[in-house]
């Protein structure tokens, strides 16, 4: 199952980066499950990583990389996410930047790798390794699409999101490519999102951007609560667009910066949309609180409740159990007469009980929709936070119960 | 679904404790719906409530009556929870102790009310008043397995427990009975416990041993992470055991606290054991913890981790769920190569990654039993804390889903 339609957009190419796909035949003969970046000299990296943990030996890696020097190339693989192999993944993720790397003619540290799939089984070095001379030799900037699909495990379709923005009279371009079905798959783990842009943006703007469009996107979807060992999200810049360099001050920061968050949240939300078992594609709108805090805890509080999930693969209108979520929120001294809970348009919760005007139906007429908006307002501050998810049907009990066998 | 057989205990009656159970049709017609307990003068009355923000009316008012007075009576309804009802849920649960109050000659501020069944929905309180009659006129000591099933809502089976204890060459008598198959059901909510001792013990302990007992039982299980809005359980103690009152510094406390607990684990067990949906009973241990905070941090990241639970549905030894949930928990600069997690006997995690020792058959002989334990040490400090918890299972999607329809 999956919410709306899933087609691919068109993919503008982003000069400077170059996407190579290949079959290194790790869980599933012809299967193209090597995908890498390649990065003209000069480009700039910046991203976040997972914050389980027990985070697997690429995510170590990559970060270590990215301290040291500028990345060249990135180096994704799927079918085995090297994580929970001790010290030995440490050894075979280094070893697989450094073939491709002598492959490629660059430093071992100029490569990223990035894992996703069986947990706690080694990671296949001898095939991937061998496959790295066929992802080199098919680098163009035209295999977007492949990518997508090169990136997905148990995904349901491949997700992918491109713009090109006026920039100072040229055009900027952003593309990007994620996967992911659940928060973690820890057989078949991972969130993955790769965004690359021509434009070039001055270095501590680039983590900063990277940091915040993550921050507001990717880690504000959940499905299950559940966080992977391996979820990367990596913004590169490769500097090819010829106007001047991006920085804090520049005026065309904010129009650039609105064109990539529309890129993040695209690719989010298309992870939500294609969620385990997901039938409804639900906001989570949470104002008026004291604290970014509380906000959150309020939000993630009703997204991770296995009974409002319930209750929105049944299409129930079930505002009680909304409401009990919003109290064990742990938000003190909660003005329960105060707060507000809206279904959609209809208000559900007013003067701490059923909204006088709420009707069966009409909270009917809100939940037979595909994609719901759940408003609560506190009444208690100004603070305002966005968190997606979906729904908890019987696919997600059959996809993870039935996963192994 | 449920664990176990389930058949109820031979009830020990206690001294000073009279049942009455009468039907006042709140939900179906000549459903037994109405519970008295009645408690000779003299008796003392402790108790826990739920921490939800959103507590029902009779919530707060049983708090309130408590704060002032030696309680005479218990007032139970299923059918209604009188929660989210705002002002009138209060005018409402003060009526219903009014009556009871009136009829039995006693004042409204010694009648402690709980109320379970449908959130925001007015509380029938006409019908509850016509049965108070009724209920009052059937008190006994012998009615506990009456009371058990009356305080059902959508269990599966009646919960009770009964211990009687040799204490200075006396026996003393402990019954309890308890409710609840989800933590909180909006529409059909609430865990309930009632448990009676004809023991007299000094108010302070008596509070004591309702708090600390209640702490590592009832607040130690959890079906679905969602907290009850009138969750309640209530320790009463009749004081008719001809022995000395019980003070911290009895020699008989030990053996006396012991029985409670044996009776406290079992009730809330029992509600464990009828989880919705549940095909497994689980215990899970965290040791060697610094403080108390981190290992119930990690013991219920375990315990609600959707993918462990449904792995248990499963019997699927999914150890990487398991240790990707230890890795979310948020324990500050956990050594994730000292810890260890064990399913049953068999050592899944060590050293950082799969168990040497591990194989999959050890790990599915164990998953194949109906009772399993799931034991992490955190090997960095003295603390430990238990929790238990059931699957996740198709049942539970269905009973959740389909709920209302």
């Amino acid at each position: 199952m999956a919410v709306g339609p899933g087609t691919l957009p068109e993919f503008f190419p982003v000069a400077g980066v170059k996407l190579g796909i290949a079959s290194a035949g790790i869980k599933k003969p012809g299967r193209k499950d090597v995908v890498v970046f390649e990065l003209v000299p000069g480009s700039r990296v910046a991203g976040i990583f997972t914050r389980n943990q027990f985070c697997a030996a690429p995510v170590t890696l990559s970060r270590q990389h990215l301290a040291k020097k500028s990345p060249r190339y990135l180096l994704i693989n799927t079918g085995n996410a090297n994580a929970g192999t001790g010290e030995r993944g440490m050894t075979d993720a280094i070893a697989c930047c450094e073939a491709l790397a002598e492959k490629a003619g660059v430093s071992p540290e100029e490569v990223l790798p990035f894992s996703t799939g069986v947990i706690g089984e080694p990671l296949p070095v001898g095939k991937i390794v061998g496959a790295l001379a066929g992802a080199l030799a098919s680098t163009s900037e035209q295999d977007w699409v492949e990518a997508a699909k090169g990136i997905m495990t148990t995904d349901t379709r491949p997700k992918g999101a491109s713009r090109q923005v006026d920039l100072d009279g040229d055009m900027v371009t952003i593309s990007g490519i994620s996967k992911g079905a659940g928060m973690i798959r820890p057989n078949m783990a991972t969130m993955l999102g790769f965004i690359a842009t021509d434009a070039r943006i001055e270095p501590g703007l680039l983590q900063t951007l990277a940091s915040e469009l993550g921050e507001t996107s990717f880690n504000r979807i959940t499905i299950d609560g559940d966080t992977s060992t391996n979820d990367s999200c990596m913004l590169m810049a490769s500097g090819q667009y010829r106007g001047p360099e991006i920085t804090a001050d520049s005026p065309a920061l904010p129009k650039l910066r609105a064109a990539l968050e529309e890129v993040y949240l695209e690719l989010a939300h298309a992870i939500v949309r294609d969620g385990e078992g997901a039938t409804k594609f639900v906001t989570i709108e949470v104002s008026g609180a004291a604290t970014q805090q509380e906000a959150l805890d309020v939000a993630y509080t009703v997204a991770h409740s296995p009974l409002v999930k319930t209750a929105l693969f049944a299409s129930d209108p079930n505002w009680g159990r909304i409401l009990a979520a919003v109290g064990r929120a742990g938000v003190p001294e909660l003005d329960l007469n105060a707060l507000e809970i809206f279904l959609g348009d209809v208000c559900l919760v007013r003067d701490g009980g059923r909204a006088d005007d709420y009707s069966e139906a009409r909270g009917q007429a809100v939940m037979d929709q595909e994609e719901i908006t759940i408003a609560i307002d506190l009444k208690r501050g100004e603070i305002k936070e966005t968190v997606w998810t979906c729904d908890f049907s019987h696919d997600y009990v059959t996809i993870n119960a039935e996963y192994r066998t």
